[in-house]
């Protein structure tokens, strides 16, 4: 603990608010729970956990940075492989709220985000062709964001949801469509170029982690307050 | 941990009482969300996160201040970077329950208070021209002030909110008036000249949050019992 | 850590002791907030808070004793002047619930407890003249007993209170009494003797907090609950 | 805290992924008490705490790798005499909302369960002789298996249970069968063989865990919650 | 944290152990008093605290283990001086939930059982004739023993307490005769001979706190929910 963060280590600076920010974002989703009707419960508390796995990892990141002034990849990605499904499922079971998915879509989705994360971390950390596992990487994206754009889910909220729930699912659906693009932009600069730093990286990721976990985590729970609202005007 | 806070550190001691205070208070706010009404329970949960927060600052920044005598500045704007833009959207929501405030000025205080805590480190940490940064940051602030005395927020709860909500918006504007005036004299001595050693800053930063971080959130609490019983009064 | 507490460290022992005592009592008494009626909530709350500070207090003071045998006067100020307060005004909402008690006298108990451990702290840590400080701290002390004796606290209590209330504020009075002049004759050994070495007063504060902390939260505890039985028999 | 996790060390970054996943899941599963019916209580809490211990060893074992890049079978032996015999005693408790289960049967897998782990131990600590331990700890395995497949357990279910409880039971036996293998495996490949190095079977001990925790507890939620749903139609 | 816990080293282990079993108990025993009538609450909150204390102390415990492969007997006293009290205090309002006990016995129990404690530690820590320690202790313990046998609670039990509460208290009693044998004889065995090394002991203590701490909390939590059931049938 005597290295410190410097007054301009911008990086580390973000490390401690990405940290603050996901710990209070977690308490207020866990909160968050308890204010929500019983079928939304599991969906705001996935992406509760999401946060809170998010916070974990910011925890030990911001360890290493400070000790280091440098994160190994296998940092972030051990909280990756865990939060992303969890998201990629919350938007499921959010989905789900508007009408049927299938229990098959369940496992596809569960599947391959987390072959996503784990292919962009072999490919970064060089265990894997670096070239092949990029390209796997984006393939698995596009499925996923396949499956949000023109499968069931998309359908399940066109056709049975209200208002609210469609609005907050186009808006969720924007953040793992251009914030998540990060990730393999990422891994791209990682893997094929040796221009950036991991500082600056590191920084890159933590201000995207502010759209991709606390504003993704934030608008579920605006959406499941709002959808409540909803209901409650549509049943008079 | 060899090194120890003297006897006759007062800063110090403040990072520790104010790290007992906030940790005590957020537990207290955390209590209190289960004791108001619905419509409350988001506001008071924001006030307990902005608490939350501090601990989390207030915590690193004593592991710093006993390791090194010293404390970057890194340290508080990494918490303040989270926290005022909280505060400033519990007092959006605050005026929420007085009448209708707009979607558009979340947003707007949201980016504004961010931006303002930024200008302000980035000026500190002499990362951007120190006059710059200073009159940006009294900019924004000027700006949530005049959202805060002569925008929507005053009018919903001059014209909708009973008693208790009024005398609540007053005491919580008060706050970030007097209060959060420290911060730009803060930014200014640091900037402009070299007069005061790092240690009477934090120690002046810490009783300020004081009032502006714990008398804030139990002033939340307050003002949501008291605006229960006075709803109860009101509809008999 | 390799410095472990010593067999025959009595002082060490009792560290770990209170700690313990004070983290489990935190606990219960937080337990016990949803097991006492709504207007006794805050009172409840409120003692556990002062029980969760003295555990935070308790924590960092062990560490120090641990690492250097010896305790600064600045760890336990540091905690007392969160935790006395907090005590004072629980003394207030409890008597409270037995008829009005003005707001004029909550700023008056708040600012004068704050007071009263900051010239205590002052005084011992040589930053203030010992005797004046010592002086000004019994004052305020004086002041509080006061109140709790013969102002508009115990009249509530005695007029409108039942029973259990009645019995409880007796008792925590005792407390306020007998159990808080440990801290006047402490300071008043630091300031103008130099028989007593660090760890035996140490180890005298720490088992009256067994008292002033664990038995007084525990007598609020058992106050609320009785009342709450009292009252049930009344309105028969 | 030097000794960090390298980018390629997939052990250790495995052991932060479980850890994330472990923490998260606990959380999840503590939130899901509350979701389910009352008789299921139990069941739910049980699992949520073998998911508590896994998460303990977790943090501990990361740790003693990446201080060491080994780890003494100690470690992982500590958490699962605690979370295997809980894990057993949650397929007990759920059964049994199938139907009666003898208190004797709850006796007799709660003593075997903790001696198969305490044999396995003593075997890999080479405490015993490690041919006698590795049979021992099968038998009591297999004993296991049988009530599971052909004791008072399974006629429970088949008999007593919905659809839903019977569906879990099955998924949570085929866990308890091939998941469970790896520990007799691993057992195997430490006693009688040098073949393979502490990080190899770390990892593959920690890729079983989640399938071997984490979904089995998710299992349990879930079978748990679709009991609820099952009951509430056949009460129609 | 570079001294880990050695494959054969069954102290440490067992230590961890402990420690895992002792917070999944105490998480668990605390979501139990939910699950439990109100009259309840109290005496399940009382046993989740004891192992909440107990926690708390092996935690500290087996760092010291770790660190010096060696605990001075201030470490488990320091625990045990908290949780005997409460366990004593917990039989005593679980036997008040069959008929009246009076408030005298309350306190002595509380004293006696405190003292017990005290004397033995005094004695193991040769801080007072050993011998007069022993006999001290073991004549506090008779008390207790006495009281629970042939005063009021067994009185109270015997003759207002429905079946399960009955057979709760015979086990329960069995637990303070029998495991808690042990204190006394880890004692004897300090203070008279030189024989056991202080592994083999802090191992003998561990694999009893098994039985006195978690048994004991759970034979609590089940008397509390068999109780309930009990009611139910006698009420109709």
């Amino acid at each position: 603990m005597t290295t410190m963060i410097d007054p301009q280590d911008l990086t580390g600076a973000s490390y401690s608010a990405l940290l603050y920010a996901l710990a209070g974002a977690t308490v207020f989703l866990l909160l968050g729970v308890s204010w929500v009707e019983r079928g939304w419960k599991l969906v705001v508390g996935l992406a509760a956990i999401a946060m809170l796995v998010g916070a974990c990892q910011a925890y030990d990141s911001r360890a290493a940075w400070v000790a280091a002034k440098s994160v190994s990849v296998a940092y972030p990605y051990a909280g990756w492989i865990i939060s992303m499904p969890v998201q990629v499922l919350t938007l499921f079971f959010l989905a789900g709220r508007g009408g049927k998915v299938s229990q098959a879509l369940f496992w596809r989705l569960a599947v391959v985000s987390i072959l996503m994360v784990l292919v962009r971390y072999l490919g970064d950390a060089k265990l894997m062709a670096p070239t092949l596992a990029f390209l796997i990487g984006v393939a698995f994206w596009l499925y996923i964001l396949g499956e949000l754009y023109f499968g069931q889910m998309d359908e399940a909220v066109a056709t049975g949801g209200g208002d609210a729930l469609r609005r907050g699912y186009f808006w969720l659906r924007i953040v793992a469509t251009v914030g998540w693009a990060i990730y393999p932009l990422g891994s791209f600069i990682v893997s094929f170029t040796s221009a950036v730093d991991d500082g600056r990286l590191s920084l890159a990721y933590n201000l995207a982690e502010f759209v991709n976990l606390i504003a993704f985590g934030l608008a579920v729970l605006a959406t499941a307050m709002a959808s409540a609202d909803n209901d409650r005007v549509a049943a008079r």
